[in-house]
């Protein structure tokens, strides 16, 4: 991950904005007293309610007016159509860099392509055809200068587990998920992925990686081992491991080996550490290095495939299994299959679609939501600060997967890997999707001749230097250092994703997080002072740290008594932190109250937000008493004929 | 609902104390530095971290002997067996409260246990067998006085679900649900309530009401509608109207008319409303007119079972069904039934254990946690602000249950409609259990061969009248006028509960509760405001209003970003109400930290807990910067050599 800090025309695009909820702040140059960021969030100094008073009727129509003018006004026009903000402003500078990171991207994604057919079950020539149009529908829609829509392993993974190798449910499966995610963006779903917090996302990522770098070891040792899950497909292998063919796992681990070498080439640097600093020599040195690390993939593709031809026999084949014919031209443009019939089945019975759909199961659901979370992936890794629509990606990589469903494509999202490249490459706009896909189609148009002789254990070796460094072992110990506890999703996600279906160990995932949520949420801390008013009475003032909903109340409401009944003196509720209420509080708040009255003790609340007021008062109206300044206090007391140090005990 | 405010000698026990979580807080004398409620919520005027270090071995071995003294000190002892703080102290006034309201509640569940036993689909004998070990039980284990423990309206509604009106299988259910109580009060697991809302709880009663309401109906008209859910039955009723008996149906409408009216009996009152004003006859008559209508239930059962007897003929029975033989004497004691034989179940298979459980289902976790949330509603209405210890709440409605079981009886709670009743005269201790318990085995030994001639409508009639106070249409007002929303999962449990099964019913709507929570999390708001500091330097200060978890945090930076890149001031973000963070946050923050860098600007964090900073500070050590006093910004400003307005923008 490289960054370019020093960049002075930055890539920047106005469209950038939370796509759920729409900021509304006003600074005002008044000193100490700006402008607030939300209406709920209204606090002035001498306690008056400052919350304009609407009725139903003008909110609506407020609404109404809003919701229109969001629709129809030019930012909204640039937000949903990200070309119309950088394309004005596209400069030479801007040229070369999207056409070397293009190109870069190019090399890399047409042998990723080749292996990712492979993971998802297909035959490789699927995985060129998922890796051109989609580039050319990101161009207008993406907002995300370093997405490379294309296959990813991941997935392809997901679509194996969903179609189970059948093209035609594949394809379908790229036209219903890209469906699902331009809806989902339209209807502004994209805040879901904010519930994948950092630990799970860590965990499923290192569990996917490691569940297909499994599936790729029966194609470095050329075995054939099936299984759906890794505990099945580790059993295959050691069953079938006497079956070994020695020049499949030569070629495969000597690919591995390279590539792990040629990736540290990318890094690695001869002279002095300043670029500035160094001869034009060592500058160019430097460059070959990094150009042949990062098209290391598309180097080893090219010799391993020489060297097929030339070991390749008529009588004998190849010492290793090679990939194989692959139709030659652009795929044919045609709707994407809908039904299958007898012979297209497993079963040999034919499918309508309502089956298809049905097989597919909740990978209609998981398909979007992970592509979504691997392609934020990227934005965020990028973005420098900007914000990311995670919105408007929805829409970007639904609309792409749509148009790839008609050319016969796999589901397809911004890959991580290549998103990195890309970045590193100096893309400037997500122009340079433009030479990626058309160097895709110059393959499948002059190439995929040559495509026939490249070993299917090179292009596992290609998947399995890919994604063990997506194993993040890395994370454990910072995660283990700062906050032990998020441990316990990370870890839980990491062992469900192996054990079971990848959407059961995400959602288990997330699950284990809404449970810290709600524990959190349950059990707010209370903070007990013993003050004295300006007046020099006593008074215990009690802090809750958090808002105060339901599943809090009643713990609150039985601190709060038993601190309350170990001194009979005032008690003062400081609400400054409390921020949020329900009606079940607002019941609670009176039983509270009137738990109070019972002992004669005297209750205030102070720096209660008014919009949580207006909640506690419809049903504890009497006996509810809120100050704002402190000062005040002393004033309620007398009011109240309070005298400190009363006689009898409650 | 009456409650006692100018009783001087109130039952009080030591035992009360939230079962889940040590409350240490330790009040000191000094003024305004109180001790803290908690050691996560520590801030000192002058930012010293004050929490003290402490390694894992110190604290594990401090945790050990922490549960090593919790489990065997004498506070621990006071509170498994409250019975043991207020038996010491019981005197004469508590022995003729505890007497007066014995009765009273027993000759209420006499006939409620006799119509419940309806409910739960079963010979009218078993709700009589429910009603008298668990009382005994209670005694020694309940810590709240206004508890009747016997069979409820909702639990025996509960329990036809998961049984089908097999008794054998009521008897195991009884069995198993009490340990699931008795496992899930040691474990601790009581604060599992406070995740049932108001809106959700009320939405609940309201359904369970209407649908016991509806299964009633069929006994006051004489026909027979079965069916599951409310619509079913309401179906088949219509189906079968042309079947009405008229005999049950002109007793079944008077008696529910008779107890409506004899109801508001016991709220009238004659004379002045101050009772010490009031004549001696005066007083007789408003106690007359008090009894008459607290016992309604007892009254109508005896006039309507003399009615039976004498309009019985040899020939032609009642002019409406009656209740029939019941078994005379006490229950055998004996073991639950662990398997039945092929002749006690429907489909004249035999069944094990497995299959008994199996058949069961959901119902051994809803019929705990429902027991649970009746039983904590009286303990609350009535607590006077003491706090309610759930987990013992369920250690004695778990070990009663058990007990309760080896007497053939169905499941059991505190019922609500008989706390009430408690509370009314004049309850001072569990005692009060052993009156209750005691008049039901009078019941069963000597009154058996009357109980025949109790009209089958008028246990209908006792059922509606009663239920029909608990669909809770008054709390709709005040929640429409204090929270909208908190509407949603009210109506949302209502509905779902009427038209799918019970358990979906209420995890629905705790789950739409927990979306609310999710949201609150996820979406904190900003305030931001450019003020000076003490030097003259303009600064902006971004204050979120609550913890900084997962969900939240890119929507943060997002906006944060956004914020501080229309002004090149140096920001401040100020954390006082931030009281919680995870991993997900310290990487955000990481990047947050990383995008003013790149910028140029500044960023420092005001007044953030010590806790939360060694989170941070494990991911992004270097340029973290937090500060505890206003006056340190300009210290800060000066060190890192920042001058107001300068010309170059980001």
């Amino acid at each position: 991950m490289k960054s370019n800090p020093a960049s002075d025309h930055v890539y920047f695009n106005d469209g950038f904005k939370c796509s759920t909820i729409s900021i509304q702040t006003n600074i005002t140059e008044q000193n100490g007293s700006g402008s607030q960021g939300s209406k709920e969030f209204i606090l002035t100094e001498d306690g008056k309610k400052v919350k304009p008073p609407l009725s139903t009727l003008e909110c609506t129509r407020s609404w109404l007016q809003n919701c229109g003018r969001r629709t129809f006004n030019r930012k909204t026009l640039h937000k949903r159509l990200p070309i119309l903000s950088w394309l004005p402003r596209y400069n030479s500078q801007d040229a070369v860099g999207d056409l070397v990171a293009g190109i870069t991207v190019g090399l890399t994604v047409i042998p990723q392509a080749l292996a990712y057919a492979g993971i998802a079950g297909l035959p490789v020539a699927y995985g060129l055809y998922a890796s051109f149009v989609g580039c050319f529908v990101y161009i207008f829609l993406g907002s995300c200068k370093d997405v490379p829509m294309g296959p990813s392993a991941i997935v392809a993974l997901l679509t194996y587990q969903a179609a189970q190798g059948s093209w035609q449910k594949s394809v379908l499966l790229c036209l219903l998920s890209g469906i699902v995610e331009l809806l989902m963006g339209l209807f502004g779903l994209g805040f879901l992925i904010d519930f994948v917090s950092g630990p799970v996302s860590s965990g499923f990522t290192s569990a996917v990686s490691l569940i297909i770098l499994t599936s790729q070891i029966q194609s470095v040792l050329g075995i054939t081992a099936k299984g759906n899950t890794f505990v099945e497909i580790w059993t295959q292998v050691f069953h079938n491991i006497e079956h070994t063919r020695a020049g499949d796992t030569v070629l495969g681990v000597t690919c591995i080996v390279v590539l792990l070498l040629m990736r540290s080439l990318s890094s690695c640097k001869i002279g002095p550490a300043e670029q500035s600093e160094c001869t034009p020599f060592q500058r160019a040195v430097n460059k070959i290095l990094w150009v042949v690390g990062t098209a290391r993939n598309a180097i080893l593709v090219v010799v391993c495939c020489l060297m097929g031809y030339l070991l390749h026999s008529e009588e004998h084949g190849a010492p290793f299994r090679v990939v194989g014919d692959i139709p030659p031209g652009l795929p044919s443009l045609q709707m994407p299959p809908f039904s299958l019939n007898a012979n297209e089945t497993s079963n040999g019975v034919a499918q309508g679609f309502v089956e298809m759909v049905h097989s597919m199961g909740s990978g209609l659901v998981v398909i979007p939501l992970i592509s979504l979370m691997e392609n934020i992936a990227i934005c965020k890794a990028f973005a420098n600060g900007k914000p990311v629509d995670a919105s408007q990606e929805l829409i970007a990589i639904g609309t792409a997967n749509i148009f790839n469903s008609f050319v016969q494509a796999f589901p397809g999202t911004g890959a991580l890997s290549r998103g990195a490249v890309n970045n590193a490459s100096g893309v400037r706009t997500p122009l340079s999707n433009i030479y990626s896909g058309g160097l895709v189609m110059i393959a499948l148009l002059f190439l995929t001749p040559y495509f026939f002789f490249i070993p299917r254990p090179t292009l596992a070796a290609i998947i399995i230097s890919a994604v063990v460094f997506m194993i993040e072992v890395k994370v454990v110990k910072p995660m283990w250092r700062s906050k032990k506890s998020d441990l316990v999703p990370g870890v839980g996600t990491f062992v469900a994703c192996l054990v079971l279906p990848l959407e059961w160990g995400i959602l288990i995932g997330v699950g284990l997080n809404v449970i810290f949520i709600l524990y959190h949420a349950a059990r707010p801390k209370l903070t007990t002072e013993l003050l004295t008013t300006q007046a020099g009475v006593e008074y215990s003032m009690i802090t809750p740290d958090r808002c105060l909903i339901f599943p809090s109340v009643d713990y609150v409401r039985n601190l709060v008594n038993k601190q309350s009944m170990r001194q009979n003196v005032p008690v003062v509720i400081d609400a400054s932190h409390v921020y949020g209420a329900d009606f079940t509080t607002a019941t609670v708040i009176d039983s509270l109250i009137s738990d109070f009255n019972q002992r004669g003790q005297l209750l205030f609340f102070y720096n209660l937000k008014p919009s949580i007021c207006a909640i506690f008062e419809q049903v504890s109206a009497a006996q509810f008493v809120v100050y704002y300044q402190e000062q005040q206090l002393d004033e309620l007391l007398k009011e109240r004929n309070y005298v400190q140090k009363r006689p009898e005990t409650a």
